[in-house]
């Protein structure tokens, strides 16, 4: 067990899985530097995606790897991973090509909190019923991509 | 109960907290694009981010709300909140000063996994065993930062 000081300081790659054996990783775009998606690794992915050199997570719905691009063809080309301070959280920085969300968006976040005008003074903002708007158009048709 | 559709195509904000009522959130730089650090959320947390303005998590290791940068004086004031396809993550486009992670770097990404030179065909490359490098310098002394 390294402490917190070692995670922190120390050279030694230790990726500390959660209690369910996962990592959340960025894939953030290393031209543009835009975040792309945010998945999760377990052990295997990690090593598969390192082998590779392609982006691997584990599925938390399908409970499985994702080659992430096997289906689609919008695969991840892995050129450098990041760790943080306590190494509890990775980066993949990614080559890529158009269209990373399933949904037919390059990035996962293409939708943000809208700006409320200025509110009057004792009204409470809260997350609560807070509305989104797009912020980005769609670069595919993901029911071409996706066609069995 | 929303559908997953309804999740990825509407424009209701509706954050998915996990089990122990969490969501991730990624601090991206509003300016450079640079990611400087990923935590968690609650409800209250995201709540006090809208109303304040500026960012604050929820301490899984503290288990309370902590206010960023309410110690180190390196806030982060909230620019934008997006969100991704199925609501389970948020990115934080954020305006901040110099020194967001508390070892003393601007992110609290400053390591990437050491690249390998081209390994001979047999060898298997893995996680485990694996090394880092620095690929920041520190912008802050946090032991003044940090002081009580």
């Amino acid at each position: 067990m390294s402490t917190k000081h070692n995670l922190e300081e120390n050279l030694k790659f230790e990726p500390q899985f959660d209690e369910n054996g996962l990592i959340p990783a960025i894939a953030q775009d290393a031209r543009s530097g835009q975040v792309l998606m945010v998945a999760y690794m377990n052990r295997e992915a990690l090593d598969v995606t390192i082998q590779s050199g392609y982006a691997t997570y584990f599925s938390r719905s399908r409970q499985k790897l994702w080659k992430k691009g096997e289906e689609s063809g919008h695969r991840q080309k892995v050129e450098q991973i990041l760790v943080d301070c306590d190494q509890d959280c990775l980066i993949l920085k990614v080559a890529v090509d158009a269209g990373q969300c399933h949904v037919g968006y390059q990035s996962c976040f293409y939708r943000a909190l809208k700006q409320s005008p200025e509110l009057p003074e004792k009204s409470v903002s809260s997350a609560t019923g807070k509305e989104l708007e797009f912020i980005a158009k769609k670069v595919y048709d993901p029911r071409e991509a996706y066609k069995k």
